[in-house]
């Protein structure tokens, strides 16, 4: 069984919410999990609801970095801190993959610290799940973007590894055998876009082991046609904040809407059951995280506001990445292309 | 008064909307305007329908770069295309401004070629409007992203005068006497985003001729903290057509849902007029269009499926820069940061 090192004191809602979503996993599946951080305040908020203590064990670490610290100082200075101490424990042995709500820049610097760099692999990826329009029956209600913040510059072999990477991802996780890859670019033709993306599309075009649709523009993102979108990590940040602040704002309009005349909120309330469906598919505390990509071990990166149902699904991808041996796949994947 | 050059030829929609705007404007202002293309075809058009003929002048083009075509190539090729006639009668002092529905990548490679950047500027920008949420009453429900597709990267100094531009532009135009400049990061913090957006950081905190709020993030491009973003045209177009992107999803998930239930029906018929509302505020073929600038005339860029009142607009927004001296503003306030 997997054996899932959760950082206890990473999130806005954390150490509640992620205790709440460890303590409804151990009830409902076999996956092992460890809660890192304060442990008397982790033991009390277990012992405030059921859970499966044979499936649940905890350590402690003294301290634990904050959303808003900056991360490289931050893990410096707190040598003891959940992240910290997890993804030792991992890079250790004593666990297979790490979870984590909290400091994304702590995360993949955690990760970078104390996991090592699959043979071949130049730079780790961080590779978020978005919501987009399908454009067959069947297809996947969720894109991969990736990098969305690990990196800020790539060059075209690390894009092309992206590639690979987050195929094998998405062929593992999400069960696409030929998931359709496009590369982030200013316009359709291969030589748009500066010499990097010039050659990175002619790499990604001659790699067998990738399905490469071409070019992807911005407006091309929120449908169906690419299943794996491949960027530097500081186009693909902006674009995943992007995708976040437009349903937020959305959100918000509503509700402004709601207030203003008596026939819009009876016309938003005979669309409630449609508005919800929509809210659930475009609501990033729902997902299940992010996987960092491109070390031997994984780290799963779940939504800051992740409550517990969120955190839920983050270990259960994460569990389910290290049965389906998602880092030996990828190492096979890049062993092939170099 | 303003002599406005319209490449009759460029767009979805031409030369039928483009005439159809340019009638429209010659009875309703003092706008003079050049019709520029086939010169049969025009004449046709316009007696076809009601409009000011001592406004409106033709000057014959016998060719026209299509939406599809390389520009580069396209522009080598005809050497006669509407869009080179039109810049270069701006050129030649035949005309103030140029307006065009067509072909993006020639429009700008055409003003490139034709018209001179403004002393001390080392770049040509793209800059478009966009919809987004106001933070306070009375605050412009338009935000101006720049640049969006004129470079493909860009140094610091570069970024520092794009801001120093949209700045300029903002004033003149949106009647903004301060706009918020942002730059587009990937963090709030100073130390982000990778050399160039560190020193273009640094530079733009110090521009006492720029109100800079500082990195804005992509969550934060759909709301009003900046009134100006600022980035390298990669990240412009992506992000701008994105936006333009989302819009249509929205639109035909929307049209879906009215299928699938009587009661989602019902719901939009009741919200039909905020769901208009919505529709004009995030509708890019509405707008006036996007301004090139930097260069010692102006150039409006409207959007390829422009119809009538989309060419007005910009036509209307193509003599008010003129009237307002925009060039001459942004080569001022260029002048003052060297």
């Amino acid at each position: 069984m997997p054996r899932i090192a959760v950082d206890a004191m990473g999130g806005d809602f954390a150490p509640e919410e992620v205790v709440k979503g460890v303590a409804r996993v151990s009830l409902e599946s076999d996956i092992e999990m460890v809660l890192v951080g304060n442990a008397d305040r982790i033991q009390a908020l277990l012992d405030a609801g059921p859970y499966n203590p044979e499936l649940i064990s905890v350590r402690h670490a003294s301290t634990a970095i904050g959303m808003g610290e900056e991360p490289r100082e931050a893990l410096r200075a707190k040598r003891d801190a959940s992240i910290t101490v997890a993804t030792r424990m991992v890079a250790g042995g004593d666990a297979d993959a790490v979870v984590s709500a909290g400091n994304t820049g702590a995360c993949v610097l955690a990760a970078a610290k104390n996991f090592k760099l699959i043979r071949g692999v130049k730079k780790a990826a961080l590779a978020s799940v978005y919501p987009r329009q399908t454009e067959y029956p069947g297809q996947d209600v969720f894109g991969l973007l990736l990098d969305v913040g690990a990196t800020i510059r790539c060059d075209a072999v690390e894009l092309a590894q992206f590639a690979v990477m987050g195929s094998a991802y998405a062929r593992r996780i999400s069960k696409q055998p030929a998931a359709r890859v496009g590369l982030l670019n200013m316009g359709s033709e291969e030589t748009k876009g500066g010499e990097v993306l010039v050659e990175a599309h002619r790499r990604l075009r001659s790699l067998p082991a990738v399905n490469f649709v071409g070019n992807v523009e911005g407006n091309e993102i929120a449908t169906g046609r690419a299943d794996v979108i491949v960027a530097e990590g500081l186009l693909g940040n902006v674009v995943l904040k992007l995708l976040e602040g437009i349903s937020e704002v959305a959100t918000s309009l509503a509700l402004q809407a709601a207030h203003e005349s008596w026939r819009w909120r009876l016309g938003m309330a005979m669309l409630s059951s449609g508005i919800a469906r929509m809210r659930d598919l475009t609501d990033f505390k729902t997902y299940g995280g992010a996987p960092i990509l491109g070390f031997e071990s994984l780290c799963i990166k779940a939504h800051g506001r992740s409550t517990a149902p969120a955190i839920s699904n983050a270990i259960k991808v994460a569990a389910k990445a290290v049965r389906d041996r998602i880092a030996p796949e990828i190492a096979d994947a890049v062993a092939q292309i170099r």
